[in-house]
């Protein structure tokens, strides 16, 4: 089995944690790795936020609910309506109960900050997987509009929430969960 | 060094190829490696479009430069003025004659595609260096209007192209573009 093989069996999104807080010096390892995706035209749009404090957390979890059940009144996505039992639990934490959360965040005009911010995401997965670390990206906790919520965290105003990534030691690895086969729309040779 | 990092430096974006192509049972080993990546509610949205076809490839790539330069004149994008004159320069193929050319797409209504297709290319690429295979991803590649062309392709009416990507032997790898200091724009603790 060749190493990126290794490491895609490494990698699972983690949603049990330990109790134990990841160091910052570890997290500023992982940006870096982040840091090292390729991005359209090599820009670099990338912008990381980092929280490492369970209550402000948890105050993003609630907002991100509050938000996205307001959503769900008016836009009809089939994996919001999913998740609309759970968000309405008052104890479920988008986030997991994790000991940190990183949101990778670009400016909102530039185009590929999608690709670009997803990439980077990838990496920044990887690279916590490779030193044991557990991640899962969130997308339930990039939902945050409270204008004292965003200055708290530092979001610029011209920026947006790309990947709310949760980080920490995995209590347990799931299995891998099943994949459908390749869908291979065409081959032309 | 872990493993993911010497991934890491292994992954260059390619642009010389050599004239050899890849065996097709080699791009459905990347594919499969692709569909190993973490996607919202584990939806698995992509769908692959593989392109092993020099003649084709080059009918894409002018397709594509001709409806860059159309959206030029209403995007005022810096990064796409950035290439207006390779895109008039009737010798560019923005597919840089690579051998084989692989669409990851997705239904336009998933809200989720561009983060879960991007995810897949960045399995698709680790996939394919761990392979001695070069990859770039082509984001120029990816203005196919032409309905005759998307029907060649094998494109659904309701899936947009979110990541080319172009596959071959390295003719040489390139040293690793600078990158900047990691961007973190706030630490809470």
């Amino acid at each position: 089995m060749g190493i990126f093989q290794s490491l895609m069996k490494q990698r699972r999104s983690i949603r049990e944690y330990k109790e134990k807080d990841v160091p910052i010096s570890v997290i500023r390892e992982l940006i870096a790795d982040a840091c090292e995706a390729p991005s359209a035209g090599n820009r670099q749009p990338w912008g990381f936020i980092v929280i490492s404090n369970r209550e402000l957390i948890g105050r993003l979890s609630e907002e991100s609910k509050k938000n996205l059940l307001e959503d769900m009144k008016v836009i009809r996505s089939p994996i919001l309506r999913m998740y609309r039992p759970v968000l309405k639990n008052p104890d479920f934490n988008v986030f997991y109960n994790a000991p940190c959360l990183v949101y990778i965040t670009g400016p909102t005009v530039v185009h590929s900050v999608p690709a670009d911010c997803s990439l980077a995401a990838a990496y920044f997965m990887f690279s916590a997987a490779e030193r044991g670390l557990g991640t899962c990206w969130v997308d339930l906790g990039a939902y945050i509009k409270d204008e004292t919520l965003l200055d708290e965290i530092g979001l610029p105003k011209d920026y947006r929430i790309m990947a709310p990534i949760i980080v920490g030691y995995p209590k347990t690895i799931p299995a891998r969960p099943p994949r459908n086969e390749p869908r291979i729309l065409k081959i032309v040779t």
